[in-house]
């Protein structure tokens, strides 16, 4: 049907493709494929009771301000919860330093939103989200990458990339999407001090940061930097990294609420293009997702969501180890949801796709998460949604179609 | 506290100022303030109970459906749900022409991210919805207006405007914001009629259409619309008409859910837009407003609001019948949240909110509505959210600022 709309479209929607991954992801739809592909959360550990016994106490007590319009930064008292959470990890910081959103998508939306001119340079991981390309290219960014090892990005390119004159620098430091690396210590300081020498900031992604399933829990680089630019000890926040993180992934991505951690500055630019985006992020779930937290309900939830995490990823790496033919890499996550597949050069993941479907097993193919091309031999695989046994099988189905196309 | 992002700000947000609404609004924050200046529906209203038994039920029996990720364009028991409730007002969809968003706020947003590019023209009332200038001046929105009066747009002056070649026209028919005037029917088929000479497409927005109190239902811009590109009578939908409403006034602004109804490819541009920018709505808050209205609840509902508003309309123009100076002029909404005063010319409606502070009474100046300035003389007065004795008290205080003011 011809409309008027058709000659209309602004050129920025030229630019917003929709994702590869998404028009692959249509064909996993089918009920008997084992998918690797998502990024959900395990259903199993959503917390139903305490999230409907909250529901039901804000809805007694609260109600009225609960279902009416509310502030754009977010519901205060939670506000304030996510600034006394982040000072257990460091930084000192207070409401006023938090803007509450709909998902960390929408954080990535604004910020490219009110710092993102057609052409500014963004330097990201290679491979890096999905997510904050698509939010990204939408205001015309561009980007200057630098690769990803198993200890996730690696700083001695790091100094090159910065020379390009980035607007800033993006980076994923813990059980990264899609790789699942960690970005050890070393390289977070060697980070810090290299976006210091040439002052660009960094906006610092953590959805993951509470997954932790193994080894000892790292600064963020928001610390590392705060701690950097004062005295031995002291906890604060410097404003050069702005922090990520979301209740998608410990509670419920069903809620969409995720939050911002900036300079008051930061966020008053920020509250003004929310006001104009979405108004402010839904007050019910905002004073639900605080109720449900008022007994610290958060850190008793994690532990068991980490407990069913772990045994997931357990349960992916054996059966990698079990049923895939030599020549194939894959990273040793610490925590998060995704770990990452490296087939031998040459390989085509968009190609051996369409065999894995075949086959009733689908996984991402790698090569979209790369900003400036490349990976094609690379693949995403969840393993926080699949129950273990349903992990092996596909993992089995998954090791038939590789041994296939690598003969 | 200075930072690296200090000069590191888009162009796209210099463009963005904090409304002056905003701005003053902070003053109205003290609580012996009678306020008509917010726009929010009565507390009194809000289906407190039904939303809890809704929220059970939901948690009981789709718990993990409803609170994992969700599909960008909505949930389809939802989409479906109010497809089937358009075609009761005469346009004939389906799911695939409705889109969930994240309050109407959100739907001006998209629309203006996929359509508006930088210096575009948009064809509005003047005044006109602050959001809509909100949400499109990010995008670099320019304005041809027509002004309106107490039956809505003059579409006397309407071809002149065409003439301009606006992107489309944004209207708003029912109970307009800010003037709570209501488009005639000759005028809305004028301006179908118009539209069409000049292949102009049109964004009808229409978040109170249901709450009407007194007078005949009129036929949506959209119906008329599609009725006259058809044989009479049939019902169908031409796609030259972008309609949006929401969930704010019927249910609860604070679940923060809203739809457009749009040509299937309109749709899918706007669901990649979407996609990068919150992902989608929240899957919590749809699957309760859809079970909620599973026994038609929401019709029910509707007639309550529709009387509770309709008293303090009538509240608001008694009260100002008597407590007004002569000179002053008042619109009669027959229905929505507010209604539009005019004060003599060369008055100052700006300079009258302080003295209105004094008295501890607050409005909106009429200015901030006029994309291209004028209406220093106006204001708007919400009536939906105070009971019909504060509604009394507070335009009595009004009443004596104004005489003083105009002696």
């Amino acid at each position: 049907m011809q409309t008027p709309w058709d000659y209309r479209y602004s050129s920025r929607s030229q630019r917003m493709a929709s994702s590869a991954i998404r028009e692959l992801l249509k064909l996993v739809e089918q009920p008997d494929i084992i998918s690797f592909a998502g990024g959900l959360p395990a259903p199993d550990v959503f917390p139903i009771k305490e999230i409907e016994e909250a529901c039901s106490r804000v809805l007694h007590t609260k109600g009225p301000q609960a279902l009416q319009y509310g502030a754009t930064e977010g519901y205060t008292p939670l506000r304030e919860m996510i600034a006394s959470r982040s000072a257990r990890y460091g930084l000192n910081i207070s409401a006023e330093n938090v803007m509450i959103t709909s998902g960390s998508q929408q954080a990535l939306d604004l910020l490219g939103k009110i710092f993102i001119n057609r052409g500014d340079r963004i330097l990201t991981e290679s491979p890096t989200y999905l997510g904050a390309l698509q939010a990204w290219n939408a205001y015309g960014a561009e980007y200057v990458t630098v690769p990803s090892d198993d200890d996730g990005m690696n700083t001695d390119y790091l100094e090159e990339a910065l020379r390009a004159g980035p607007k800033f620098i993006y980076a994923l430091p813990n059980f990264q999407n899609p790789m699942g690396t960690t970005l050890t210590l070393k390289r977070r300081q060697r980070l810090v001090y290299l976006a210091d020498k040439y002052g660009v900031p960094i906006i610092e992604d953590d959805p993951y940061g509470q997954l932790r399933f193994e080894g000892e829990h790292l600064p963020s680089v928001s610390v590392i930097d705060s701690q950097y630019r004062s005295s031995p000890n002291e906890k604060g926040y410097s404003g050069n990294v702005i922090y990520l993180s979301t209740f998608s992934k410990i509670l419920s991505p069903g809620l969409r609420l995720a939050w911002i951690i900036a300079p008051p500055e930061v966020i008053r630019k920020l509250t003004v293009a929310k006001q104009g985006t979405d108004l402010h992020s839904p007050t019910f779930n905002q004073v639900v997702a605080h109720e449900i937290d008022s007994g610290g309900f958060i850190d008793q939830h994690v532990k068991l969501i980490r407990k069913v995490y772990s045994e997931r990823r357990d349960a992916m790496l054996d059966a990698l180890t079990e049923h895939m033919p030599t020549g194939v890499h894959w990273t040793h996550p610490q925590g998060g949801l995704f770990l990452w597949i490296t087939l031998p050069e040459g390989m085509n993941t968009v190609e051996i796709f369409k065999y894995a479907i075949e086959e009733k097993v689908a996984f991402v193919p790698g090569f979209s998460f790369h900003p400036r091309g490349g990976g094609e031999n690379t693949m995403r695989l969840n393993f926080s949604f699949c129950k273990p046994e349903i992990i092996n099988e596909g993992i089995s189905r998954l090791g038939r179609v590789l041994k296939t196309q690598m003969k």
